[in-house]
C-alpha cells in the first residue's frame, strides 16, 4: 500500500477500502506519512466526500490509534453524551448528576475549550480544588462508589484525530461533515461508550449554521454508530442564542448549580429533559420518553441530582462550600449594565457574537497556553422574544478590565436586535434522529 | 491576506485574485507558507481548476519567484523551444543548430532528465569536454559570437515551480493541466523567451496520453502566452512510439549528428520541419510555413546546420572529433539482437515501456544523484507499420551488464505487437494550436 495511490483514489472520487484507511491513520499517527500528504488527502475528502462505510472505517481507525478506555466493568450500557458545542453550554454540568442520580453510571472525559468559551473541564476547574486530572483507576473507582466521575482527557485518546483536527484548522477543512462526524465519534468510541447521545447544536453560535447541515451531520453520526455497533441518538438543538442566561466560567457554574436547585431556565430544561430521557432509554432504564422526563424532573425536585453534584465535587477534591453558597465564587471587578434605548421585542441575539465578546473579556482562550479568567463573562437579562422597555437592562457585563468592559457594553447593544412587532419564541428542540 | 482564506476560496470554486496568487507564491517560496497548506491548495486547484487568468497569474508569479534571465540584448524576438518530453527525444540537438544557422539567436537553458531517459543536458554532456555549466555572461557572449549556446539551468529560475513540482509528485497532483501549463510556461518566461514554440507530445510515451488532453494543455499554454504577452505556438506530436531509432544518451547524440548530416529519420524530419518553421515565423524571419520548411532543408543540405553544431561544441569546450567521427563515442560492452519470431507488421511499440527498459539498462536516473551510463540503450530496427520476417532483427540492445541486456531482449520482444494485416503509418504531427 502506498499513500500516493490512496490520495489518487480519493482525488478520483473512488471509495477507499478499510485497509487503505487503516494504513493512512496508522502511518500518519506514526509520522510515516507527512503532513502535506495527509493535507492533500483531507482536501480530497472534503471535496469528494466519503460513504458511510468509509466514514465508519475512518472513525474506528482513529479511535484505535491510541489508548482505548474499557468501561465494561460498569455494565453493558455505558451511555456517553457529547455536544457539538455552543455558547453558554453548561448542559453536561447539569445533566450528568441527574443521570447518575437516576442510577446510570456516569464516567465521562471532557475537553477544554478552545475558542471563545471554556469547555466542561474549564468550568469544573472553576470550582476551587476540583481535580480533573485523576488517574483512570481512581476514575473508575469513583464511578463505582458514587456513580459519577467527570475528568479531563487524561489518556492518549484518538491521537490520529488530534493530528487531523489540528491540520484541518490550518487548511480550511474544518467544515466537512465526514471529518466532523468521524472526529466526534472516534473520541466517543475511544472513551469507552457503547451508547451515545449527541447534542447536535445548530444556529449562529454552533458549528452547524443551518438545520439542514445539522441533520446531515446527525444522520452521518447515527449511521457510524450503527455500523460500529454503538447505538447513537442525535438531538438537534437550537443555538441561535446562548443556552441559558450565563456566559463565562464561574457564571455558568453558578447557573448550573441553581438549575439543580430548581431554578432552571426554560431552554436548559428542554435540552436536559430531551437528552436525559434518551440517555435513560439507551441505558435500558425506561422505554417511554415521557416517563423518563418525569423521572428526571423528580430527581431535580427531590434534590437527588443536586446531592449527586455535591458528591461529585467532594469526591474529586473540590470545595463543596462553593456549591452550597454560590456567592463564594470570585466576582469580576466591574459589573456594567447594558441598557436598552429602544422599546420593543428582542428579535435576535447572535450567540457567536456574544461568545466572541465574552472571549474578549477573558472567558476563553485563543491558544492552549492562554489562561482563562474565570470571573468574567456576560449575564443576559433579555433573550429572544422578550419584551423590552427603554431603560431596561438587556445584559450585565462582568469584566476585570474597565475599558474592555465598556467596550463589551457597546458591542452587546449592537447585537440586540429590537423590533416593534411581537416575536415568537424559538423552538429549542429541532429534531431527534 | 491569509493563506487559509485563499485555500477556502479555491475549495469553494471561487476565482483567486492576482494578489492572492502572488501572495501564495511569494510566501511559499520564502517558506512562510507550510508544505501542508500548499498541498491543500494544490489539491483544491487540481479538483476545482483555474481560469486562464488565474493560470496566467500563477505562471507569472512563479516566473518572478527567482532570477529572470534578460535576453533583450539579443533582439526583440528571442524564440525558445520546449518539449513536454518523450522517449528518444533528441529534437533540440538537431533543431537548435538549424535555427542558429538560419540566423536566429539560440540562447537555451535545458534540464536534466529524471525518469527513464536523459534530458538534453545529459545528452550534451555525453560529448567529452562539453561544458553545460558556463556563466551567464559567457553564455550571452557565445550567442553573440556564434549565434548559439545550449547550457544547463545555471540560474535560480522559478524556484516556486521547483517546490510545487516536487510537492505535486508526492500528493498525486502531477496530472493537472493548470499546474502543468503554469510549470512549463513559468520556466520559459523566467528563461527570457518572448516567443515560445512548444512540442506537446502525446501518446504512450508522453505525459499526455490522449490527443484531447494534449489539445487542452496546448490551448491553456497558448492562452497563458497571449495573456502574458509571450506569443506561443503549440505543435502536438505523436509519442506513441519513440522518436527516431535511438534511445540512450550516446546513441541519441550519434543519431542527432547523423540527422544533421542528412540521414534523418522521417518522424524526426517532420517534427524538426514543423517546429522549426514556426520558430522561424515567430522570429519574424518568414511568414510562409512552406517557405520556412524549405529554408530548413537547405540549411541541412548545405551542412550549415551541421557546421553550427561543430561551432557550438567547440565553443563550449567539447571535443569536435566526436562529432566528426561518431565511432569515437564509447560503445556498450554487449550488443544483443532482438530477433522476430513472427512474420507480419508492427502494430504497436509502446514508447513508455521502451523508455523504462532503456532506463533499467542505466540510461536514466531515478534520483538526482544517480549516474547515467551514457553508452547503454536501444537501437530500434523496426518501427510501427514496418514489415517483419521471421528471424529479422527488431532492435539492438546496448548493455554493460550481460544479465540486464538479456532481460531487456526478452522484454522488448514482448513489446513488439506484430499482426498479420497491413498497418498504416501513424501521423506524426497531430495538430498546431
Amino acid at each position: 500500500m502506498n499513500i500516493i495511490e490512496i490520495i489518487a483514489k480519493k482525488r478520483d472520487k473512488q471509495e477507499l477500502k478499510k485497509e487503505e484507511i487503516e494504513y493512512f491513520i496508522k502511518e500518519y499517527t506514526k509520522n510515516n506519512i507527512t503532513d502535506y500528504q495527509a493535507s492533500a488527502l483531507i482536501m480530497a475528502i472534503y471535496l469528494n466526500g466519503m460513504t458511510d462505510e468509509e466514514i465508519t472505517n475512518l472513525t474506528i481507525a482513529m479511535a484505535q490509534s491510541g489508548e482505548m478506555l474499557n468501561l465494561s466493568m460498569l455494565g453493558k450500557n455505558v451511555v456517553d453524551k457529547h455536544s457539538t458545542g455552543g455558547v453558554g453550554d453548561k448542559i453536561t454540568l447539569i445533566l450528568m448528576p441527574i443521570i447518575a442520580a437516576i442510577g446510570i453510571p456516569v464516567a465521562k472525559m471532557s475537553g477544554r475549550g478552545l475558542g471563545y468559551t471554556g469547555g466542561t473541564i474549564d468550568k469544573l476547574e472553576a470550582i476551587p480544588g476540583y481535580n480533573t486530572n485523576i488517574d483512570i483507576k481512581q476514575f473508575i473507582e469513583n464511578v463505582k462508589n458514587i456513580g459519577i466521575s467527570l475528568i479531563g482527557q487524561t489518556m492518549n485518546l484518538a491521537p490520529a484525530d488530534k493530528k487531523i483536527y489540528a491540520l484541518r484548522d490550518t487548511i480550511a477543512c474544518t467544515e466537512s461533515i465526514p471529518l466532523i462526524a468521524s472526529s466526534i465519534m472516534s473520541k466517543k468510541i475511544a472513551a469507552g461508550a457503547n451508547k451515545i447521545v449527541l447534542d447536535v447544536t445548530c444556529g449562529s453560535g454552533a458549528f452547524m449554521k443551518s438545520e439542514e447541515e445539522a441533520r446531515k451531520l446527525s444522520n452521518r453520526m447515527k449511521q457510524i454508530g450503527k455500523l460500529a455497533g454503538k447505538e447513537t441518538i442525535c438531538i438537534i438543538t437550537n443555538m441561535n442564542e446562548p443556552v441559558g442566561y450565563a456566559i463565562g466560567n464561574n457564571l455558568e457554574v453558578i447557573e448550573a448549580i441553581e438549575a439543580l436547585n430548581g431554578k432552571m431556565p426554560e431552554d436548559i430544561k428542554q435540552i436536559v429533559l430531551e437528552l436525559g430521557s434518551y440517555m435513560v432509554k439507551l441505558a435500558g432504564m425506561g422505554e417511554n420518553i415521557e416517563e423518563n422526563k418525569k423521572k428526571i424532573l423528580e430527581n431535580i425536585e427531590n434534590k437527588k441530582a443536586y446531592q449527586k453534584l455535591i458528591d461529585l465535587v467532594k469526591t474529586q477534591g473540590g470545595d463543596i462550600r462553593y456549591i452550597k453558597e454560590t456567592e463564594r465564587f470570585k466576582k469580576a471587578q466591574f459589573i456594567f449594565k447594558v441598557i436598552s434605548q429602544k422599546e420593543g421585542y428582542v428579535k435576535k441575539l447572535n450567540a457567536q457574537k456574544i461568545g466572541e465578546i465574552s472571549g474578549d473579556l477573558g472567558a476563553g482562550r485563543k491558544t492552549k497556553e492562554d489562561k482563562i479568567d474565570e470571573a468574567v463573562g456576560i449575564i443576559l437579562n433579555k433573550k429572544t422574544s422578550n419584551k423590552v422597555q427603554v431603560g431596561e437592562v438587556l445584559a450585565y457585563v462582568h469584566a476585570n478590565d474597565e475599558q474592555k468592559g465598556r467596550q463589551a457594553v457597546e458591542q452587546i447593544k449592537e447585537i440586540y436586535e429590537i423590533v416593534d412587532q411581537k416575536v415568537e419564541e424559538e423552538k429549542i428542540i429541532l429534531g431527534i434522529i
